[in-house]
């Protein structure tokens, strides 16, 4: 399976990026507005992956290069930006690719993080309103710790909750989810659910925040 | 400690009044609109006890009554009962008395559950904004499956979320979860991070919806 993460160059891009090549074997294609910083970021995470054990190809490319290259490809970019990059990519993808979105749109106040959606009503409605018709969208490793996704030594034991309205689209997200050993993909339902699914990211933010011995928190569901 | 459950003959009451009586030994207090009812209640959940070796005394009276009888009053009413239900007691509270609010508030259409919480903001908001001044308001219990809850051979092995702005209301509620066997009690900060919390409650109803092998579903922040 070939997937690009577009704005690979972030640090939910890199775990991914990390994950896939250490778990699995899947071409990897690092997307950036910089074909230069997806270049950099391509030739660091292989370096990290041959630490690991792992000979293992990434590439790096401008964006749409690496959305036209894949049959799977991740938003990694900040929620501000999904829809323009989006944008910036449709011409490039085929009937039957699958654009995966893991934002949420957050707020922080004095009180702490605050779930804060576009006016679609998620990050999630906002990339299946600008993605062209033939492309399934589905919403999925929302509730990932970036910096234990990254961390190859790291133990994930967490879910994934897959949001999607085509189920074999969600069926190919939910397998290379499970690629990724300690991560189980589950089923939270059609598109229209997705705010509830966004909203666990500033949640988990709040928890590490307020528990002196918790970090880079994810959650199971039990 | 006495506890009263407000609300106490629905299904999160039935399950909090069995734990408390299982696995610790607080004065719990069922509390209904008709006193009959909550004398009922207690009588069966005695019996429940008292099957699971545990011989317990469980009172039940008027909700006001039962308010007035506790140190910790539990608003296990459903949300759009929540504003009258405080209404109705409060002139029966004492200073330093504790209210705390397990309430989502909750909206099925053909997708799933939606978190739909009222205009305060939360359930929480709510509660807060209707309670006296001198009587501090904590987000509890949210994401407990009464079912679970209720079945004193089932394992919980889950968390609750506290929310509160008064740290020695919070660590007396985090006590009484902590009591239950299996429930740990993390802190979600002040109660203006409490729709992030309650959106969890439909959450949990979608996931356990959309998944053949779970069911009465909590979470585990880890």
């Amino acid at each position: 399976m070939r997937i690009a993460l577009l704005g690979g160059t972030g640090d939910v891009g890199e775990g991914l990026a990390l994950r896939w090549g250490y778990h699995a074997d899947h071409d990897v294609v690092i997307g950036s507005r910089d074909p230069d910083d997806a270049h950099a970021a391509a030739d660091e995470y292989e370096s990290v992956l041959e630490s690991h054990g792992r000979d293992r190809k990434i590439t790096g490319f401008e964006n749409a290069m690496a959305a036209d290259r894949a049959d799977v490809v991740v938003l990694a970019v900040p929620p501000y930006h999904v829809a323009d990059t989006v944008d910036a990519v449709s011409d490039r993808l085929d009937a039957g690719d699958i654009l995966v979105t893991p934002a949420a749109g957050l707020q922080r106040d004095e009180d702490g993080f605050h779930y804060h959606p576009p006016s679609a009503g998620s990050v999630t409605a906002l990339v299946a309103d600008a993605a062209p018709e033939d492309v399934p969208v589905i919403g999925a490793f929302h509730s990932l710790a970036a910096g234990r996704l990254a961390d190859l030594d790291a133990d994930l034991d967490v879910d994934t909750l897959l949001l999607g309205d085509d189920p074999d689209a969600k069926g190919t997200v939910a397998g290379l989810a499970e690629d990724i050993d300690g991560l189980r993909a589950l089923d939270a339902g059609g598109l229209a659910n997705a705010a509830e699914v966004e909203s666990l990211t500033p949640l988990l933010i709040n928890v590490a925040q307020h528990n002196d011995d918790l970090w880079d928190l994810g959650v199971r569901f039990q």
